[in-house]
């Protein structure tokens, strides 16, 4: 037996090490200093009462004969999956409920969803980019092309003719940039795909942080997706469940590939090679879509939101060029000249006591950027900002 | 883009919907008759206290914000990989914390395992067979041979001179026979696999139905184990987690494939593709291994084998030739003559009122052979062995 040797090809990624070892060592050597960390890609928030309540109420459920639940549909319970199809009501888009696929997560499904096409064809994938969309396509030695994202396009790029691609990976808002699609933009991007006969694959995990309506919040809103994508979703930062694991995928009955719907082959995918999500974090999924569960999550989005305004106005105070905070929880910052995106964080880090993420740590595209998380708490997210602006004003 | 042509290969299953739909017209046609079904391959006691209470306890934490998780690591909490660690060397069997990555379910690792090999090379799968062995197999377009189960080897194949093989799957005790290898016999695999450079994928979800000491529960308690073979398990019978979905899967390092060690992508791969399971399941999960959790789930297995012995008595008193339920919650009985799976089938329904299900359904070695359950209530085990004894007495 011998490994897939496309795991040799993947490049080992020691951003997240080499950013604590840098703060371990600078903490050392500074006992006193209260570094703020601002490079976290994760939320801070506890879970909202609805949602803790539901899962309450599911484990006691579990613990009694009468209303145990062993193995549950794959795909996801019905409540759960009605749930979703009503969200995605209220904006205008109608889907079936056997549409919709219930996870464990974004990251999972965005990964395991190639194992329904043929490994032959090429993958347009964003730079700078998450980086699982790039690894899982090393991992099956499939070709890659980059989309470059750059000052010039905002970080928002745009096909080409002659780009190929037969998978798209779109985000939006995007992470690491913050930066969002328009409703034009993205009808440029389907109308691509259709042309090309390509599939995008649209990962839209950040949707409830946008707030202009006239951003689109799915690639469903737009005309034409129905036959060329994809809809990857999560709770993960909608309503805290980084820990708790559950998103949902989208795939239209449209989406039909050489005569068969690619809605069967995920369904025969999940049904083999899952066992769906426990019934507990469904409970938990299910009440964040309650009348009361969506008042709880607003505010906690609008919490992170409101951080977000506060570092925008301290880097538009200075000056610096940026894109993201408005529609989403990251801000992408130019680092002032003469600095790249490591030799800024070592800046940062040393005189103001603030950790961000190098943006080259995102894709080549990324040197002399910087992400900012908008995930900490007010305090923490005023006193860094202070400390910034002191530096750097 | 094309779809993955392989996923064209599969041959759709129609066991269970068919039992379900025999079954209701049935009911329809005799809405006064009890119909007991032990045709289920799930739990139906409910979650102990244990694992209630450390859930409870868990949800609790992700409702404030000084002790709420976000993201943990992918390959599970150390909370939870020492407990299986201490599981394993309570049975002479030492691992390292990092050989044990913690997941939502053998299902899942079973499938995904295959990622990090490569496509080349024969897969040697039992027949019959849990269906998830061979349907993931077919996806990827691997050759695959089959081991042969039968009357004459108990159900237990065991490797021939040519067979080949370079990933062997064993399950033991079995789904769907019931029948378990006996120590000499997993060492003649371990020797093969070591020998011819094959990798054992060792499925052990039963293991702890085994009562017999001179049984293996593992894999690794066999001499050589480490450089040839990966054990799944899961917590789905053990502890009745069929919907509450976690599982563990044990890749030594010692386990090395042209220079690489197999551990090493495994985690690759699961940091890229997988992001962990939910906080609290792995506190649930962690109560398992408690002194009270492993009084309480010793108690539920100890009920599944007290109903497979009444299950086993009956036909012993029958005089049919059967494997299993001795070590495993599965009976797997060889049809009187005259009868097919789906004959029998009909049989016990139709005048017993007694589900099962047909041997067949597991492969074409199946056929003639028929899997009754053991994860039933005691009063309705007794009242189907009752009913089988007096038809076919």
């Amino acid at each position: 037996m011998n490994i897939n040797t496309n795991y040799l090809n993947l490049e080992e990624s020691y951003l997240f090490s080499t950013i604590a070892r840098k703060v371990n060592e600078f903490q050392e050597a500074n006992k006193d200093a209260k570094v703020i960390r601002l490079g976290i890609g994760d939320v801070t928030l506890p879970l909202t009462n609805s949602v803790v309540s539901a899962m309450q109420e599911a484990v006691t459920e579990m613990s009694n004969s009468e209303t145990f639940k062993g193995y549950g549909p794959e795909q996801g319970y019905e409540f759960l999956r009605t749930a979703v199809k009503e969200y995605y009501g209220r904006k205008n888009v109608e889907l079936a409920p056997d549409e919709i696929f219930i996870s464990d997560g974004a990251k999972s499904d965005l990964g395991n969803i190639l194992d329904v096409f043929e490994l032959e064809g090429t993958s347009l994938i964003p730079n700078p980019v998450y980086p699982t969309y790039l690894d899982t396509n090393v991992m099956l030695g499939r070709k890659i092309n980059f989309l470059n994202g750059n000052e010039n396009n905002n970080f928002l790029p745009m096909p080409e003719d002659g780009d190929g691609g037969d998978l798209i990976y779109l985000c939006s808002p995007n992470n690491p940039t913050g930066a969002t699609y328009t409703r034009d933009q993205l009808q440029i991007w389907v109308d691509y795909a259709n042309k090309n006969g390509s599939v995008i694959l649209f990962d839209s995990a950040y949707e409830t942080f946008i707030k202009d309506d006239n951003l689109p919040t799915s690639i469903f809103e737009i005309e034409g997706a129905r036959t060329c994508a994809i809809e990857f979703c999560s709770f993960s930062k909608t309503a805290g469940f980084t820990g708790t694991r559950c998103g949902y995928t989208v795939i239209p009955h449209d989406l039909v590939l050489n005569g068969t719907k690619v809605n069967k082959l995920w369904l025969r995918r999940q049904t083999t090679k899952f066992n769906g999500v426990p019934y507990i974090i469904q409970k938990g999924a299910a009440a964040v879509f309650t009348e009361q569960g969506q008042k709880e999550t607003r505010a906690n989005v609008a919490y992170y939101l409101e951080n977000a305004k506060i570092i925008r106005e301290a880097f538009t105070e200075l000056g610096f060029w940026f894109v993201g905070g408005d529609n989403s929880p990251y801000i992408w910052i130019k680092c002032p000249a003469g600095y790249d995106s490591w030799q800024f964080f070592d800046k940062l880090l040393n005189e103001a006591h603030v950790v961000g993420t190098p943006g080259v740590g995102f894709g080549s595209n990324g040197q002399g950027y910087f992400r900012i998380s908008a995930f900490g708490n007010r305090e923490n997210v005023i006193e860094a900002t202070e400390r910034i602006k002191k530096l750097f004003r």
